[in-house]
């Protein structure tokens, strides 16, 4: 018998340190975004094969681990020549959330708040730090159109991370915020055609990578006219962070950018500004793209200052419940780096992940009597309803090896029964 | 495009008031096994298929989801006529802790006292309260061969189940011990033949259902000899609740039943009996068997009085660590019918799974200038900081049926905000 003892290629064994961690950081944005009225849901694991490659999940889906049929059914497929499996494991939390909500939304409050925390799967291929299961985290706001739901989504957000990173006294945090419709009438102003729109911002996406001279050179490689690209970044040649939404827009003809797309974005950045907590701050960022093609709206990323990564990114995509289940719904939605703040609380931290101060450990000697044992568990009761951590267990050969591991773990109170 | 809008056969979506009820269950039994010095650990969901597959899981094993290999492999697996799958769900939670103490074990305390809680799959016919992924809740003790592993594993459960149960006014819990080498001893003094002994516990294991009458009609269905079972059910036909360990051994022989034996069960019940809350009773059971085969000492159940199932059971396998790994270990564990659990809550709550009193939703109306709105959110926010639940979302057309909506999540306080 083949017996493998590591764990499947890209998946990893939680040791009681990190999951001390993670729940300990799972149950923070549970708590704060209970506060803000967000519910947690939960979908299953394993989705219909047909949702999962419904041409909505981009590239994920050619990372699909696929589930087989089973019995009669797989053999019916075998001989037919026809697929072989009828399940796969999600590979993110939106496709899942489409579902339940065209399922269940009779009975769900609306606009729905919805938490999610849960794992994905990804046939990827490993790399450090990144996974093939993953715990991904999602909040929406389904069914709101107005932009209360952006500033729910980034006040909570932007609360949540405050609570969390104070922890290991990090306080400073940048939202930064754009609106779809922003990027595609600069696009278009500049002479881009609609339907090049998408491509473009594929390449502007790469600002922070390769600037301005490196998106030029890609859009001219691509094709595009070189007078609409000169124009076009001229746009964001010249522009200084802190840039107004209305000095940077000053030159979009309004046939392509109407005055509410404006007004809406800086309503959000107004609303939120003055909730923030000191340290964090909210910024128009003109050059923020977001990869997914299906935002449509305002989108959103919260960077660690001093960090060149996001830590949460999100945004308005109002047309794909609606390519999902056919019924359009507005929809908007932040999506949590999870196994990145663990990382980085992982890097910072002390004692975050260790138990509770004065956790205590009975080593019980094989010659200890029944009556000193039950002495030992009354004991150990009544400190455990006091709700001190408290293990009873037999001393073990290599004493010293033992209390090490148990140090280790956070235990700091060793009493020895010999007998 | 077809889309599938309800979850795969036999998975559920969870609402937020089941997500609310399971959440609590969940923390609550985080918190009372973490006082008995249990930790958390998680393996991967996917498994490898090798190990699945390894004849230790019984019948699970014919009800795995195989997850298929992928690219070039696949390919290489329908050519040359291979299997297809490479991975598979785990239909527990017992072999992935065996391959995570084989991969971890230097890591981690000895004795090691796990914590488990998650999703397994079977690929079972769905029935009513029978599902295809479930939540399974374990602990188990690996690597103490003494019975402070029993005493450990059964006043922790009983303090959990205690706790749990005392919200929905429910005290009385009986807990059931035997021991599989008692249960063997009688088979063997009766005369059965050691390689029968299993088949013939099969049978004594319906004693709840069938009866003394309907096992002898199965064992001498099954060929055994009559005066043997007769023998055998001598003992079982006689057998009053509350029989002592010492009165049911007295008539089997001690070359079948070491005396260390009953010494050992007898000094469990002599440990647990002083510490259980009031309610709480611990008995010998000469009939309780427990289905899996790999037990190896005392077997144990937890039954709530007036109910005629089992909220938790486990035992101790010495020799299935060995069998997965090649190295053994003595282990004792106890699997919580966590399903079971939340099912008996909701059926008995009133506002468990409600959110906390005082939730607030200010519903704005779609005239409401943005300085209201700003001022909406700062009172939200300072609500929120002493960990209210508030909710700021968009008044709407049916503000009747929105309320009605928000009041049944536990939703009391509502401002409406008209400008």
């Amino acid at each position: 018998m083949k017996f493998i003892k590591t764990p499947v290629k890209g998946m990893c064994d939680m040791l009681p340190a990190d999951m001390r961690l993670r729940e300990h950081v799972l149950s923070m944005i549970k708590k704060s975004y209970g506060e803000y009225g967000f519910m947690q849901i939960e979908t299953p694991v394993v989705e219909h094969i047909e949702n999962l490659t419904s041409k909505q999940g981009g590239d994920n889906e050619k990372l699909i681990f696929k589930v087989m049929k089973r019995g009669a059914e797989l053999q019916r497929a075998i001989e037919k020549g026809e697929d072989y499996a009828d399940n796969g494991l999600r590979y993110d939390l939106t496709l899942p959330l489409a579902r339940y909500y065209a399922c269940n939304k009779e009975k769900l409050p609306f606009p729905f708040k919805a938490l999610q925390m849960g794992n994905v799967y990804r046939a990827d291929n490993p790399q450090k730090g990144r996974f093939r299961q993953f715990t991904q985290c999602d909040i929406d706001i389904l069914g709101d159109g107005s932009n209360l739901a952006e500033i729910e989504l980034i006040t909570a957000t932007a609360s949540m991370l405050t609570r969390i990173f104070a922890e290991i006294d990090i306080t400073d945090f940048t939202i930064h915020i754009n609106d779809r419709r922003i990027l595609s009438a600069v696009a278009l102003s500049a002479g881009f055609a609609e339907e090049d729109v998408g491509s473009v911002l594929i390449s502007l996406d790469k600002f922070d990578k390769i600037g301005i001279e490196g998106i030029q050179k890609e859009l001219l490689e691509n094709g595009y006219d070189a007078q609409t690209v000169e124009k076009y970044l001229a746009v964001y040649r010249t522009v200084r962070e802190g840039v107004t939404i209305e000095a940077f827009c000053a030159g979009i003809d309004e046939a392509f950018l109407p005055a509410q797309v404006k007004q809406n974005l800086s309503d959000i950045i107004g609303c939120v500004a003055p909730v923030l907590a000191r340290g964090v701050k909210i910024v128009f960022a003109p050059t923020l793209v977001r990869g997914m093609g299906y935002y449509t709206g305002p989108i959103f990323e919260i960077t660690m200052d001093g960090y060149n990564f996001s830590i949460a990114g999100g945004g308005r995509y109002d047309k794909m419940i609606g390519n999902f289940s056919g019924q359009d719904v507005p929809a908007s939605g932040f999506s949590i780096g999870f196994e990145r703040i663990v990382t980085i609380l992982k890097d910072h931290m002390k004692d975050e992940n260790r138990l509770p101060e004065g956790a205590t450990a009975y080593l019980i000697g094989n010659r200890v009597p029944l009556a000193r044992k039950a002495e030992v568990l009354e004991t150990a009761r009544r400190l455990r309803e006091d709700g001190t951590v408290v293990t009873v267990m037999p001393m073990a050969k290599n004493m010293k090896h033992q209390i090490g591991l148990l140090e280790a773990e956070g235990y700091t109170r060793f009493e020895k029964i010999y007998e």
